[in-house]
């Protein structure tokens, strides 16, 4: 299977007050996903608030994350960043770390042209040669890539994966239909965006990159299967206990949620990082118990 | 007359294509606007590329903008950038190189919450003495400053100021109205989005942050003084003769066309940072002819 290919858990990054990465904890969260036997683990994702991070601290995590988990479980390194030079050092970094692949979203202050996202990603992706997902997330970059720019980018060499959002409109069957028909077919085409996941596992999608897989991977890790081997049944059973905590993620954003879960679950008591807030009690009773609905039958 | 008053003038950051800025560009263009008899000078805004400038060539920039119009001019900083604690740091930088006021947007990754934004502002305008300007600026941060919010965050002792962008609807005479009417009307309230311009100024907004002004700092002071002596019709003609780079404005971006704006009157050979790219030749040849059309009765 390739390595954009299953379930992807993406963890949190635990770190203190200053952006000092707890490799500690690094190790920790990553050997927990790893022993679950999730397909890869997404490291510096937006829930790892790589945004958040120095380049010395990224690195330091990778470095964490590789020496737990490396050679066992795949590990894809996120490396968005505003500078294209940036962005080619953070590619150089991972791979130097000894990490398996890439994922970049197209972070931008100034808003990007279709043709500069192109040439980002062609330089980044030339940086080294480590296979790259495009990271689509459009409600965090604002960033939309046009059909003709993802059959461009489909075209680099070391371009392997996309990670979709959930559709504007329509149904993720009919989108992937329609990608798979076209240049983008020859990526790995994977979706983000939990509440639609198991909509898209039953499509037939390649990959989950689940922020529920970071801190549940058992529990996600239940649904790719289940989806892979047709059992539609179990795909709708868990998802219909997992609403609770969709609704969350959406209202709340996934981060936050993410970060109470953690704490409940006891596998970490980082906090994100200030402006960020953790969420008030109230609402990390919210969490509590749409955990619970999601694993009273679990364990 | 207050720190955030009149024409502020945003200049580029000339930096070549490591980030390394060049001071003795800072120097040129700062001294430039100086002698033109701007009040004041916003250093690291938008244009000024202070997302993609490190912490250290920030403060290498505002080292040689004190040095060249220091105590001549008053220096704004632009200081956002996604962390709170990184944030107090770019202020005490400003304060320490001898900066007169700070100038932060809401910058963000994860999207913000109103009480995450207000805790943000709070925490920055606390570790300085200096007067902060709130930045709001949805179309590039994509976050949105409701009424309640601007309203506490006038309540802060050093917030002195807010950057309006042009209204999502309805007039800046009818928003400046209620503005000043409530909390806010506390604040310096000024425009930026140099195309509604001449609408603020001739509804009596405070000031003008201007990309015009880091470029054509005189013709910028025309509307300005012309406004300010009730002098309806020379702004309005002035800026009849500005429409055709407004509208280039509108379709590239203002900073892309600020950057070739001012590589046409000889200012400056600096670049944008990648991944932003220089206009292609036909859309500079556009910018060399809406210069033409709004200086030819000039100089």
């Amino acid at each position: 299977m390739s390595l954009f290919h299953g379930l992807s858990a993406f963890p949190i990054t635990p770190a203190d007050d200053h952006g000092v990465v707890d490799v500690e904890g690094v190790m920790r969260l990553t050997a927990h996903l790893s022993a679950a036997g999730v397909d890869s683990i997404g490291l510096l994702g937006s829930t790892g608030i790589y945004a958040y991070l120095t380049r010395a601290e990224r690195r330091r995590a990778i470095r964490a994350a590789v020496q737990s988990v490396g050679g066992r479980t795949p590990l894809v390194i996120g490396i968005g960043t505003l500078r294209t030079d940036d962005a080619q050092a953070l590619a150089r970094d991972a791979e130097a770390e000894g990490a398996d692949g890439l994922l970049m979203a197209p972070v931008s202050y100034t808003p990007l042209t279709q043709e500069e996202a192109y040439r980002h990603y062609a330089a980044v992706a030339g940086a080294t040669h480590l296979p790259l997902c495009i990271y689509n997330n459009p409600s965090t970059t604002h960033f939309t890539f046009g059909t003709d720019l993802l059959e461009r980018l489909a075209g680099i060499p070391t371009i392997a994966a996309v990670k979709m959002p959930p559709p504007p409109e329509g149904s993720v069957a009919d989108e992937l239909a329609r990608l798979r028909a076209g240049p983008v077919g020859k990526l790995s085409i994977g979706y983000s965006g939990d509440w639609i996941a198991a909509e898209a596992l039953l499509a037939g999608c390649d990959g989950w990159f689940s922020v529920l897989g970071g801190f549940l991977p058992t529990l996600a890790r239940t649904l790719v299967t289940a989806a892979r081997n047709g059992d539609a049944a179990t795909v709708r059973h868990c998802n219909a206990r997992l609403q609770p905590l969709w609704a969350l993620f959406r209202a709340f954003g996934s981060l936050r949620v993410a970060y109470a879960a953690i704490h409940h679950l006891g596998l970490s008591e980082a906090q994100p990082p200030r402006p960020l807030l953790p969420l008030p009690d109230p609402d990390r009773q919210k969490v509590a118990e749409a955990l619970r609905a999601c694993t009273e039958e679990q364990a």
